[in-house]
């Protein structure tokens, strides 16, 4: 099997390339805080010094990093990734960013012979973990079928949004937003249930089994019924920087949003208050504490 | 089997009524537009001329009404039930209805000898025809177990939420405020897409099946998708004065309830617009006409 | 000149009392906490043991309370006025009450040959005291021809807005939400001034002595401004019963406002956070505090 | 006097360098549309065939156009202002623009021994014609002492936030964030009162002599009242933009604004139905077509 390179290793990016190790893929892994490489060259990784030296002519290259001006430093900073995949070479990029950023790197890598496959997941770090992230991705159709089994080693589902490499990107920022409305809206509810007497467990027990028996309304909403926000999954400022992606492309695209406003506004009184590294669904307690 | 009264047979009563009809129990049914009892009548209900004939000491009488003022004027008006439940009567209310409605009424009956059980259900039309309702119910223990068969008849799940007879209508406010949260969520997000270039029903089917496969975001979801909100589940005007409800509960017990504005709001607008009869959740053309 | 029944004797009225005293009128006095009473008592009015002693056939009464509730008691309660004013008797009713309020007490009086005049007053208890508050009426012509000189002996202007008694309570209550949104308004600007490096007094310095040199943004401007929120004018408490009589009259009217909800959350927020007491002007500090 | 430099000359430039025509000051001006020059060229101002021609080295030159790239063109593009105006020149930048753009260009031209000085205006262009502009302004003292009485020739009133280039950009800003919400204020109050058969009219009267007696409220007030938004003064794809660089100085400084969002959405939907060039008080029809 071919050796990929893989670019940050967070909470979910070292899970991800744990298990494109345990597929068999041999990896080349860069990270910015070098300390986080080790579990991975435990695993049999190989570590690299610089991000250009993951690459390899005509190979696959995964980012998976925190922010468009992360992801901008990895491929254009003095020691990025530039030009390195060449010829066929295929950058996949998993982070979740602006489909503005999408469609630049595009171009990029299209002038070099390259390919560029945005591939942004749901789900979260235990979720990456088990290898049951949903994929969704966009690209040009050649490329997205030669980074398929790379994928499938991550997640138990794609989905395809066609070929403009901004499109998986915004459906994963339309994903997040719909999550954080979710989080918001059982917020009022089990808060309005508490505040009349009937136990914030039992409703979310009655709506997580029934109307709401999915995933999201499931596990975000046992951490709003018994109000524990731990272990953190995504930051409040991390999920912030993507209700602006998807209020900017809102605004570019004439889309009155007024809860994405609100979930927005939501995340930014949490930082304000100093709860910038805390789950995001600690959103859920500005409606506990009666703000308005 | 024992003899049932049953008042009102709009869209919900009539296919719930039907269902007890099938599980063998024998009704006496009542509604103002004399019409809508003729079909029960035909499959062996007897046909009340006032509401108080449906009652029997000691009986069991069920309303599913449209409103609180429907359903006072069914007990206290000059042909109503009055105190014709009399000793161990058990009044079982399935309409949405307020809280404080609820308890009036309990004491009102409890005053009589009799009992009051809340158990409004979860479901559009068609479920209630499957006789797959969700029902919450409260009220003294007692009553709740000897109505729990017939419940059964109609649904394909009980929850309890105490004694309280306001809390099983508080629990189903809040649940049709949290549909309505999903209906404006899925209306932004698969709106935001559609203006980007990505189809509607693409992004729903990824949802839907993943991070969201539950029937609210199914079912709903797919009315937004395709944009097609007929047949006619429940109207604006009639969720309208559920959100109402939900606000005033909220008002009473201090939580500030933006997400619950916001769906109250887009329900007055459709209102406004002419679209009262329509299903209520064509709230989502809101956000796709570009309103803000 | 006559005699005139007072009744309410809170910070508003007991200023607006005095004034009528000052002017030269005889006035029986009632409140429900009988020491507020003596203030006037000592200037010349002569206390009343109960609310129906205030009023003499033909003559007129003004009413000066909280809510509608406690309106509707001084009227319909067992030592309330009932129909003492009789034949050509004269309700100037000038609390900020509901317009059904107001239309229901018209149809009592004009039952027993009387009037009713709505005659809710714009200022607080500084402007009270200096006899310059602003004053919207609406009712019967005779009738508000023969209050207006009572009227101007506390105000410094008068505004007719026809016959519906109810208009004038629509007017203040409207009014009211002006004031708030002003509120809410300054608030973010002044938050986001200071934010940036900016002086909050330099902002509103600028901005009340040009664009928004008027009363409203000069004097809650000035609260806001200073963060100093004493003397209380108008609590939260009583400020957001009036927010909820807006939103009932948007409701019935089907106009969504979402303004006024904000508002009205707002000071939800506050009470819920243990400062109803507290002047109304407050809820500036939601925004303040980083609140979303 | 001296001779000035002015670009610009849209609905407010041409009054606002005709004012600096009649006040004795020659003017070399540029316009990119070049028929806009002529009128003043008919009044004595030279036309310069290119930006940079307007500047000599120590002058002053008035921008004043529509957006922060507009400006970034006239001064960086390849016939831009760039280093002309040298040492002591004075950029007097009185566009309504991020306070970002304000730094970044007080740098430019600090580095080649210039100055900067932000004077964004406020008024409609009537009142830029009648020389009634209110006028903010910041920057480095001595530069803004020498402009003085350029400033007083266009305006009736000046307003000093101090050194820092980007704070009267942030003035602007938050005024015209007020001047927003006192339109969707004014608009939910006036359809509220119109829909319990208050007039318009007569409301709008009552509140712009009394708590509102100031500018915003009469002349804004007045288009809202009688429902007439012509001629334009301020167009919402204009205003939109102002509402964008509101919130993004928001979302830097990490303060919710929930009435902001509110107005922007206002327009975006205006905008959405093809209103983008009516005037931006238009956002008031939102409220009256009954939208949420």
């Amino acid at each position: 099997m071919e050796t990929i390179g893989f670019i940050g290793l967070g909470r979910m990016g070292a899970a991800m390339a744990t298990n494109l190790l345990k597929a068999g893929y041999r990896l080349r892994v860069y990270n910015r805080t070098p300390q986080k490489v080790e579990p991975l060259v435990a695993q049999g990784a190989i570590a690299a010094a610089h991000p250009f030296e993951v690459a390899e002519p005509g190979g696959i290259v995964i980012t998976m990093l925190t922010n468009d001006a992360a992801l901008d430093e990895i491929v254009f900073g003095a020691e990025g990734l530039q030009d390195r995949l060449g010829e066929n070479g295929v950058h996949l990029s998993m982070s979740t960013i602006s489909p503005q950023t999408s469609r630049r790197l595009a171009e990029h890598h299209r002038q070099h012979g390259g390919h560029y496959v945005a591939a942004p997941v749901f789900g979260r770090p235990d979720a990456a973990a088990a290898a049951k992230l949903w994929i969704v991705l966009s690209g040009p159709a050649e490329a997205k079928m030669r980074v398929q089994p790379v994928l499938r080693a991550m997640g138990q589902g794609l989905f395809d949004f066609g070929e403009d490499p901004g499109a998986a990107n915004i459906v994963k920022l339309a994903g997040n937003m719909l999550i954080g409305a979710a989080i918001e809206a059982m917020a009022e509810a089990y808060t309005l249930a508490e505040k009349n007497g009937i136990s914030r467990e039992a409703l979310h027990e009655m709506i997580s089994t029934t109307l709401f028996a999915c995933p999201v309304y499931q596990n975000y909403g046992r951490m709003i019924a018994h109000q524990t926000y731990e272990p953190v999954g995504a930051t409040a400022t991390l999920i912030r920087k993507d209700m602006e992606l998807v209020l900017q492309t809102a605004w570019t695209s004439l889309v009155p949003m007024p809860l994405a406003d609100l979930v927005h506004n939501r995340l930014t009184a949490r930082i304000a208050r100093g709860r910038g590294d805390a789950d995001w669904a600690e959103l859920a307690l500005e409606v506990v504490e009666g703000r308005s």
